[in-house]
């Protein structure tokens, strides 16, 4: 039973577009990832997906048109919703998807489960 | 398609635990409460209990132990595990339950549900 410090648990992530697990929450994986660049396109059929900015600033493109977040500001990307991820200075940010979601919403593609 | 910024939907709310719906997930809510002194000892039979602390400091009791959270801090209580959250000096908190769940794990004491 341990507190998670998210700086902490982020302090470990080199890379960006790489989220690593850092808690469960009812067959959902909560991470940590860093954004650096631009992500894909991509939807997840069968989840929302959960942003919450810690650190820096990201755009959430959607076809509707953006979303500007900071530092404590977060947005849900309903399921089935086209998104596209960007930061240009960089960004660390707490996610939540259904486990086993493939970050890239196909598994040809994904990123590898990471649990730190 | 906004974002939630959690300062500003704090801003709002007057009361100690009184948590207050600012997103929704997944069939969960996302939601901002302020914490002041002690709230009481119960448990969540069908959902994890999520606790982000985002000002302030939190002592999650537990029957184990205590759990004390800081800014940037979370940690997961697991369904069915009596809890008793503290804040001596007050904090703001993100929460995530599964929606309906009655915050003093008892439909006739909880407060009602408060969207932001």
């Amino acid at each position: 039973m341990q507190r998670i410090n998210l700086a902490e648990k982020l302090a470990a992530v080199a890379h960006p577009w790489q989220p690593h697990t850092v808690a469960e929450f009812n067959g959902h994986d909560l991470m940590v990832a860093r954004f650096q660049g631009e992500f894909r396109w991509h939807s997840h059929d069968d989840t929302d997906d959960l942003f919450l900015v810690l650190r820096g600033r990201v755009t959430l493109q959607l076809r509707s048109g953006n979303v500007e977040l900071g530092p404590g500001e977060l947005f849900v990307v309903p399921r089935g919703v086209e998104h596209c991820p960007r930061s240009d200075d960089g960004a660390e940010v707490l996610l939540m998807e259904r486990t086993g979601t493939p970050n890239t919403g196909d598994a040809a593609t994904a990123e590898p489960r990471r649990v730190l």
